[in-house]
């Protein structure tokens, strides 16, 4: 496993490593009950391999699902570097104990029953955590689904499937939600670097991760949906930090009051001012979106293509009503659109016919094919006065969505201005579609969505740009 | 073709029934030039058969794609309910003429050239409006890329395929969006009544399509893409009558100042104050949405649920971030959650595990199984505090999003109540929402998705209610 080496290499020696590489596992708590977490977790450990090896441990057995087991961890005879605990939420103490005397490295808590149970539960979490800082053992959980690192193999969690490998780093704060969000993944094919639910953030917090992933090569965007932000300052100084060199796209449940009691109830901690927040997210260069559906496609899009340097939007369409409701979205969510330059416009007249919309957006008409869609977008793209291009496309009689979308994919990397576009329609654009995503041009069904997508973008420069001026702490 | 038949005896004796389902129908300007309009619709019109007989009609062959053709309309030797007209634009007002002399009853009019190509243009279109009107011939375009009625089979488009039967009645301004609906909606499986583009609107218009849709037992909704909206007047009547029957959704292009200049450009007519339109669709009981997504949404939820008589959403979930979200959502919307009764919360407490949420969201914790939602759904339905449900299922460890779906069949028809669901996932859950949706339970991938088109619905019902509250003409 050549591969998995390269990435453990990769990863070796920064702190929460072991959580994503380990070479070492253990389950404490594994069973044979049919449907257990005990169970899942181990049998996702064996099937999905992760170059490593892994000790079931439990009192009881000889063998776990036919593996030696060992009745406790310390009596596991190589040392472990991550241990999965999924025993009762009383007996964990004493577990984290066991496990900082065999020198384990980390833990993922899968056990519920603590904070959000009341009073006693708060009172096991101290304990846990005071043992922990002790050992110099870190922690993820307790209450999650666990964590997968796709890119190494490893699936530590009772998901019912893996996680395919790509560029995304996706935290969640809800477990529930990961499982959900994973089987979507696989339906949309998004890959991802790390892919983890941190539960109710014993130790490691949303600064500890977003460090890390910041850190990681081969994380090109953080996703991240939170409920509440735990210990602020850290997760500022990191996003601060890591959003200046990879996006970081967080939705954040529970921004009205409302929603807010709800996830209080839900997670036992309450959520902050949600104005305060949102400032403290734009200050940080944290992107901060409203639909579930945004996290990820702004995930694609500004892991595709360039941040535009300014607001303004180009629109080139073959029909004049999706290049209208293009721009409504536009200016109703504050975004501007470009206005054509003389040049522009002049060039254009050359090579379009007479009754082309002569503004923006540029309608280049119905009977428009690949090469007038390519002639048309070489000139607006060298408009100065413009900050990114959208491409729209109906099938219309003499439409080629192939051939002008193979047209397109010269454009896909603009010196600084993003290009996205939307093809729409079903099956007649659909193998346009699939050339223009791999030709990383994020393209989208309705244009209303893409124009709203390329203001986020604007928003994130507007953030990033923020931070640059900003003095930040000295020695940053 | 009985059920053709059926569909023509049940549209006959209405003035504009001669567009969807006509007798006899004639293409004037029918060629063979591969790739040409005129030749397209021919054939659109031949091989989706609609009962009837076609009369190509070219002055220059004796066939067209092996079919008698016929000089002049004149020439025909039946009389012909439906005209198709594909000629130059300024060889158009001829046609008319002889087509008015004919007893021709009706003509599509898909040629462009006319107000949107300027001053000469609008001079054809008004001798044309002349002619027919003194002929009462009525006429559909110009511009425009023509009529589909699924339940005869008639296709006089052309567009590159057939649209499936349903029961969206379907107007569009664009001809260029219409493909693109098209397309989607044959990848999507919705179905339609009607889908035709309007074109410039000449003479029939949002009024008399309002008008023959509402009285169209065969469409449950009516669903239209505006960009101008003509004659008001004609509108806000029609629209006041038909939405106490049947919902009607818009999409009004132009909302914002930029997009209504575009718009001007595109369609060659003004589009007038937002707020002025916002304000008359209100208060005629139409519903208006921002998104093109949300158009058919709407569709879809308006025609299988009843209106709920309020704003207050209960939220039943298995997963309390979702939860969260969808409230967040509610709530930005303006929206309201449901404050469930004591009666509510006991019956809830009988049967739930001691950790359920206590409130809305009810969440019924990760472990629910079919048999636990069932029960819990019942309970939160009967509450006299709520107005709708929301029921939310994440794929965890116990779940079986099938059954449940199963389950949740029984509560698919609440006495004035309406039930959405969100089962989030991908593969996992799609034979659940597939027996949802077939249960007419719309389904939605996103949990936020489903508390807006909750909104929307109570938007609708807030919006008849003021139509019913305000007094109607005399005679009404």
């Amino acid at each position: 496993m050549a591969d998995t080496e390269t990435a453990r290499e990769t990863l070796l020696g920064r702190p929460l490593v072991v959580f994503f590489a380990p070479r070492t596992g253990a389950v404490i708590g594994a069973t044979e009950t049919p449907g257990s977490v005990g169970r899942t977790i181990l049998w996702n450990l064996i099937r999905s391999p992760f170059g490593g090896t892994v000790f079931p441990v439990n009192p009881k057995r000889p063998s776990v699902l036919g593996i030696k087991a060992y009745p406790k961890i310390g009596d596991v005879p190589e040392r472990v570097d991550l241990a999965v605990v999924v025993t009762p939420a009383p007996t964990v103490p004493g577990v984290i104990n066991e496990c900082v005397a065999a020198g384990v490295k980390g833990a993922v808590i899968i056990s519920a029953g603590f904070k959000e149970a009341g009073p006693e539960g708060a009172a096991l979490e101290r304990q846990i955590r005071e043992r922990a800082r002790r050992g110099k053992m870190r922690i993820i959980g307790p209450n999650c689904l666990g964590v997968m690192s796709p890119l190494t193999g490893l699936n530590a969690t009772f998901a019912g499937a893996m996680a395919r490998p790509g560029s995304v780093g996706f935290i969640s704060q809800s477990g529930a939600l990961c499982t959900a969000i994973l089987d979507w993944s696989l339906r949309e094919l998004v890959g991802f670097s790390a892919f983890l639910s941190i539960g109710s953030m014993l130790d490691v917090g949303w600064g500890d991760l977003i460090d890390y992933l910041g850190d990681d090569p081969r994380t090109r965007s953080i996703v991240i949906y939170m409920e509440s932000i735990g210990d602020a300052r850290a997760f500022l100084s990191a996003a601060r930090e890591v959003a200046l060199t990879k996006p970081i796209i967080i939705i954040k449940a529970g921004r009205t009051e409302a929603a807010a009691r709800a996830a209080a109830s839900h997670t036992g901690s309450l959520a902050g001012s949600n104005e305060v927040l949102e400032a403290a997210f734009r200050r940080s260069g944290v992107l901060s979106v409203n639909h579930i559906a945004d996290l990820f496609y702004m995930a694609e899009v500004l892991s595709k293509q360039p941040r535009p340097k300014g607001p303004r939007l180009t629109i080139l369409t073959n029909a004049g009503g999706p290049g209208v409701l293009a721009t409504d979205e536009l200016i109703l969510q504050s975004g501007e659109l470009a206005e054509l330059s003389n040049e522009t416009i002049e060039a254009l007249d050359r090579i379009l016919p007479p009754h082309w919309s002569h503004g923006n957006p540029i309608d280049i008409l119905g009977d428009a094919g690949p090469d007038r869609y390519a002639k048309a977008v070489e000139i607006a793209a060298a408009d100065p006065n413009s900050d990114g291009l959208l491409v729209i496309l109906t099938p219309q009689a003499m439409t080629d969505p192939t051939r002008t979308a193979e047209q397109l994919q010269a454009f896909a990397k603009l010196e600084g201005k993003p290009i996205l576009a939307s093809w729409m329609g079903g099956a007649e654009v659909a193998e346009g579609e699939g050339i223009l995503n791999r030709a990383n041009i994020p393209t989208f069904s309705y244009p209303d969505t893409a124009a709203r997508a390329f203001h986020y973008m604007w928003l994130y420069s507007y953030n990033l740009r923020g931070l640059y001026e900003t003095p930040t702490p000295a020695g940053d």
